[in-house]
Order: C-alpha cells, then structure tokens, then sequence
C-alpha cells in the first residue's frame, strides 16, 4: 500500500462516519469563537410536540418538521439542588445553565450557601468577550438574572438591575423599565449604555453598548402583537452588536413568557410565545449557518403546567380551534367585561363557534369579573381543544437540548443542565 | 510528511470524533446481525424522568443515572395517519415501528386501506433469520399483534392469535392463554411449538420454537409480584434461543403494562412496571455489550395518561411515599373490601401515614365497592406524591429513542416513528 491509498482508505473509513463529523474535520474549527445559549423558559418536550401540530398544515398529507425537530440532539434533567427536591424553579436552572452548579430554588448565580458562583458570562468578560442577553421578560427576571447577576433571592429585582449594570454586559434587551430608576440610569450612561425604549430605536444602535427596556416590566404577548417577530428583532440587533468584537461573544437569547404562559394554563397565548421563540432561533439557526464559528445551544430550563397534547380520555388536539384564536384569553376579558356588547367580540376573538351553553357560561363568569371570565375562557378552550394541564407551577421532566455549529455534537444524549453549562465553559478560550 | 506520518495525522483526526464513531470503525460490524426492539408501552419522556427520581437514593448527594440516562440517543413523533389526528392508539404506533408505515387507530400491521403491510419480522423470516417477542400484556394485543400479524382491528384477539401462529415466529412469550383454544394450540402443535403455561418450564425449554403463555389475560403486576425480573427472565431466554440463529434474529420486547398503569392514571403501579421494563433493558444491554453484532433500539410507542412530575402548584414530587408502597391500589383495595378488619392492611401496603380525614374518605369510598376505593386510594397517592395526570388516555407528545451497538447512531436526533422501522429494516441483509 503506497501513501496515497492509505490516507484515502483511512479517510474512506472516516467518511462512514456520519456527516457532522466530517464537517468539524474539513470546514469549521473544533472550538466556537462565539457561543449563544437559547432558553425556552418552561418548554417542556410537550410543548414542541405540540407546536409541531399547531404549525400543521392540515391540507397536506405530511406534517411539517419544525426548527425544533431539524436541531434536537440530546435531552437534559433539570433537578435543583437536594435541598430543593426534584422540581426545579427558574431561578435554580438558570444558574446551573449559567455556572454549572446546582443551587436552591430561588437562587440567582449563588450557590446553597448564597456565596456567589462565577459565570460563563464573567468568564467570557476575563477574556476579552462581549456579552449580551436579549429576553421577553424584565431583564432582572429570574433566567437573565442568573447569567449577569448574583442575589440570594430571585425577588430582590431591584438589586438584580444593579449586578446587570455590574456584569458591564454589552447588549441588554428586554422589558423592565419599573425596575430601573433615574439613579440607576444614570450609572449606565455614566459606564457608556445607550438606552432607549422603543423598540423603532433599534434601528439607530450601531455599536454596543446598549441598555433596551421596551416594557415597563415583560414585553407584550405575541398573541397580541402585530407580528410574532419581536424576539428575533430583538435577537438580530444583539447579534449584530456583539459580532463586531474580534474575540467572540456569549448571547443569552430567552422565551421568557413561554413560562409565564404555561403558569396560566393559557395553551393559546403559550402556542403564540413558542412560535416567536422558535422563529428567533431560527434567526440564530441562519446566523450559525453563515459563521462556522458559532455554536448554538437550545434548551428549556424545566417544564411548566404539565401541558399535555390530548386530554380527558379523547385521543385527539384540536390545532385548528387554537389556530383561530387571536387574543389572549386575558385581554379577551378585559375587553368583554368593559362593554355592554361583548358577545360578538368574544366570540370573533376565539374564532370558533360556542354553543349557547358554553356562551351561559362565559355569561355567568363576566358577571363576577375579568379574572373569572378569563378562567372560563381559558377552560372552554382547554375543553374545545383537547388540552390538559396538571399544575399553575413547573414539572421534573426533562427537557430537550437542541444545538449547532462546532463541538454541537458534545450536546447530544442524556446529560444534567449544570453539563451544558459545563461543556460551554470548556469551549471558551484558555485563559493565559 | 511521510506515509506513517499521513496517517497518523488523518486517524489522529479520526480520533477527535466521539468515541462511538471509533468504535465503529475498530471493533463492531457496521450492520448489525441481531436486532432488538424494545417498546415501553406509553413511557413518555415523564415516566423516564419519574423513574430517575423514584431511584433515586435521597441519602447521596448524587442522583443516580438510569439506563435510559445512558443509553439516549434521540426523540420520535408518533402522531398516527392523518385520518386518526394528532394522538396515536398502540395500534397504530406499533403498526409503524413493525412496518414503517402510518395507519389508522386500531390497525394491526394494515395500511388506511386495511391491506397488509409487510412487517420487519417477515422480512427477517425471508432472510432465513429467526423472530420473537416477548411481552407482559397477552402476545396478541397491540404491540405484539402488529410485529406478527394482520388485522383491520386490535380488537379481532383470535383473529390475531391465527395471525401469530402463521408468523412462523420462533418465539412466543407473554401472556393470553383464553385467546389460544385447543384448536388453535394444537396448529401450533403441529408446527412444532413446545407450548407451556408456567415460568418455571422456561428452563427446560432449549431450542425453538416455543410458544409460553404464562397467564390468561396479561401477566401479573410487577408490583404484586416477588421480584422485578418476569420480563428479564423472558427476554433471557428469548436471547439464548434466537441466538441459535447464525443468520441472525429480530426480537420485540415490550414493557406493555406501564401503558395499562397509565391508562389507570396509577403512579406506583406505572412506576414499578417500567422498574421491570428497565431491568429488561438491562438484560439486552448486558447481551449487547457482550455481542458486538447486536443492535438494540428502545422507545416508546406513545405516552399515556398525561403523567406529570409534580402537580397542583407544588414544586415537590414525594418518592420515598411512592417506593413504600407495597401493592396495587386495586389490590389492596380488593382485599380491603372482603374483610371487616382493613385498615390496618391498608395502612401496612400503602406504607405511608394516613390522616383521620383521609382515612374517612377511604371508609366512605369502601362504603360503596372496591372500584371505589381504588380510586380513592390513587387519588390519595396522587395528592400526597404530588404526581399529575390529564387523561385516561393518550397524549402526543414525542417519545424517547435510546440505542446501543452497531448503526446507533441512525437513530439519534429527531425522527418519526415510521422512520424507526425504515432504518432498521435498512439493516437487514439484502436479499439475493
């Protein structure tokens, strides 16, 4: 065997293996210069099944793949420290997304002793990196909280505002603005942040850094805003910014309300947060295809509601009621219980037919108030739907890890939330 | 650069790929000889994360890993034909992981046309390799009847025990003797199956064919049994017959009564089948280890009951009171019925303390029958485990894909569960 044979049969061999390997070989780095962790805050694997059917096209015969499928690579436990029992609140997994340890529920980047535990945030600030999150909640909320920040308590927003203004983070995008006083304000622009509140601003911002608070504390539903595309506009501008620094970046991007949407039992508006999530990661899925040294990792920090895809015994979920629907059942009822003449505006908000039973019942709830209208609203459409739910708070099921770009492969398979922290830590470069 | 050191370099790239890739390469087949699947009837990713939990050892700092932990490669979408909707029956899901195609609910191994569809345990008997199976529910319910026959509906039991006989199947193990009349014993007779009704004959059975039927319906609850192993020690022997094989061999194995506990909305009963389930897995994956040539490939075929780790607002899920419980809530509730003197049973099974107010409930439940009581006493177990459920029936949220040996990796990311059945037939010897 001369030379030339050998290295092509060594390399036929290494062509068997499967394609994204080849890849990391031939054409990009085997470490990421820039690194953008996605959270989908309670989203559940029952919650990207389902998205999947909302998405269908039921005039086709195939059901479409989504963003979800195309990028699933492993799965992920979500368990917060013993102290805290196996059902981990948003605080606990967003730092051990953000540290890679396990801490109690309630934490924000400290540990069990409320000692403050580094992030890959400040490792990624020791190198040279820029650093950004871009979120639908508060800023100081609980996921983004845990990545710039250091509190005993998820609670204490206030103090939280300070340690973001602390982390020097280079792009800040979200809602938030209660939480943020003039004095405060001023200690940003006194370190550089240009700060701005309409979401139209965006467009002037150049250059980091920049402090964006778009709502006085979460931004709107999606199911009541114009376009599904906020996050990822929001996704885009922070990309743009932190690509200008030659040594790389860490973005935290978060489907904040996903969550909140799930605590409410509200199917409809969480369909709605998922699709805005789930078109900002295909914003950075496009982003990772056209720079070889980005890594993308997707995960949910746990479940939220026990949403379940059928309910009640019947084998069968309704993607077309829910498809109708185009306000959230909260602002259904709010809207219904201030007129006199709210039928018809119900029922062309729900976009399906209710019977004169159902309508009784809704009748009855507007009579109390907005609150037990919107119960009922969102009750007839769990019923209408098929769609079940066990809890208003979150679920031990794991969740599920979707990635790509180089070292993606390191994500697949089962592994514990601190690990994904853990493998992202590993990727940054040596410090010297 | 010389010829040692050209390949040095390219095997030296070859190395940095993951460990399963070399493997391929230096030790396995890249087709496998044997393959086995395993189904865990209704085990949606809940009842995975739930069995970690419920193994867990609360007097070590560490949760344990499970097997599924170690053997996770990808998630499946089990959504059935069009006609049927969004949620899967057995029927159906089983249908496409035997045959590779989407059918209707009910369908056992036809087509929407109610035509037969070529199954991979017939495509495996016309390569001259041998077939079995190997289950806890009767050998012609769902799952089984679709791996070895036809039928328009799951319902048809005789229909599909004719249909198992004409597999040619070599072996047979489960449960469903009121299914198999002398008549139809004796064509099995004839065709040289050694037919026995006892665990304890297993042993002496050393060659194919055999046909066991162990019970009448389905085979006892693991946790109303003496040991967790009734479904390990099948799948043993089903390994060291079909091994005789030098052709190779195709067998199913399914965990089928998670499923029945899931439709019983019965957390201590679900979580101890798929306790037996798991140790099966063992088995195989022990079989695996020790035979490079063999492939397994676990999932589920849909998930059951809407499961939820966690329920009601509480961030806790209780399995120190679900691993004291030392029977079936319909057990207990069967013998609590037949005596005057049942509290005291009641309390030894269950394990846990019992109030004055929760005891009331269950006098009041056993006032009216033992079906009564069972629910009260679930619904007990539900409240103080804090475990959730939506539905007596299924849900449709994708399912697990675990893997070991050789072409594992076929089966890792996303995928439907059509596809399952495609890559594994794509494993079968050619045919002349």
């Amino acid at each position: 065997m001369n030379y030339k044979n050998a290295v092509a049969l060594v390399l036929s061999a290494c062509t068997m293996l499967p394609l994204y390997a080849n890849a990391n070989i031939t054409e990009a780095p085997a470490r990421p210069k820039n690194m953008i962790i996605m959270v989908g805050d309670g989203m559940g694997p029952a919650y990207t099944s389902a998205y999947r059917y909302f998405q269908d096209n039921p005039s086709t015969e195939e059901i479409e793949s989504t963003v979800f499928d195309r990028l699933l690579v492993g799965m992920a436990s979500t368990y917060p420290a013993r102290v805290s029992g196996y059902v981990t609140d948003s605080a606990a997994s967003a730092t051990a997304l953000a540290t890679g340890n396990k801490s109690y529920n309630g934490a924000i980047g400290v540990d069990v002793n409320k000692q403050p535990l580094t992030s890959i945030m400040e490792m990624a600030k020791l190198r040279g990196m820029s650093t950004g999150v871009a979120v639908t909640s508060q800023v100081n909320h609980a996921t983004p909280g845990a990545f710039l920040a250091h509190n005993e308590s998820r609670k204490n927003y206030e103090a939280i505002a300070e340690g973001i203004l602390e982390s020097d983070a280079d792009v800040i995008l979200g809602g938030g603005q209660k939480y943020f006083s003039e004095e405060l304000l001023a200690k940003f622009n006194a370190k550089g942040y240009q700060h701005i509140t309409e979401l139209s601003q965006l467009e002037s911002i150049d250059k980091p850094k920049v402090l964006g608070l778009f709502a006085d504390v979460q931004m709107p539903w999606v199911l009541n805003s114009p376009d599904a595309n906020t996050l990822s506009k929001l996704t885009s501008k922070a990309l743009a910014l932190l690509s200008q620094n030659e040594k790389g970046f860490v973005l935290l991007v978060e489907g904040s309300l996903i969550d909140w949407a799930g605590h409410n039992n509200d199917v409809a508006t969480a369909m709605a947060e998922l699709n805005g999530f789930a078109n900002a990661i295909e914003v950075v899925e496009q982003y990772v295809r056209q720079h070889k040294d980005t890594l993308m990792v997707v995960t949910a920090d746990h479940n939220t509601g026990g949403l379940s895809v059928g309910a009640n015994g019947t084998y069968r979920w309704d993607t077309q009621l829910l498809k109708g629907i185009s306000a959230t059942p909260a602002s259904i009822a709010s809207k219904a219980v201030a007129t006199d003449d709210w039928q018809a505006a119900v029922k062309q908000q729900l976009g399906f037919e209710v019977s004169a039973d159902e309508l009784q019942k809704l009748s009855d709830a507007r009579d109390q108030d907005a609150d037990a209208l919107e119960i009922a609203l969102k009750k007839l459409i769990d019923v209408r739907s098929y769609t079940g739910w066990t809890t208003g708070g979150h679920t031990g099921v794991d969740v599920q890890v979707f990635a790509a770009g180089p070292a993606a492969d390191l994500f697949k398979g089962n592994q514990d939330n601190t690990h994904i922290a853990e493998k992202m830590m590993s990727l940054l470069p040596k410090l010297n």
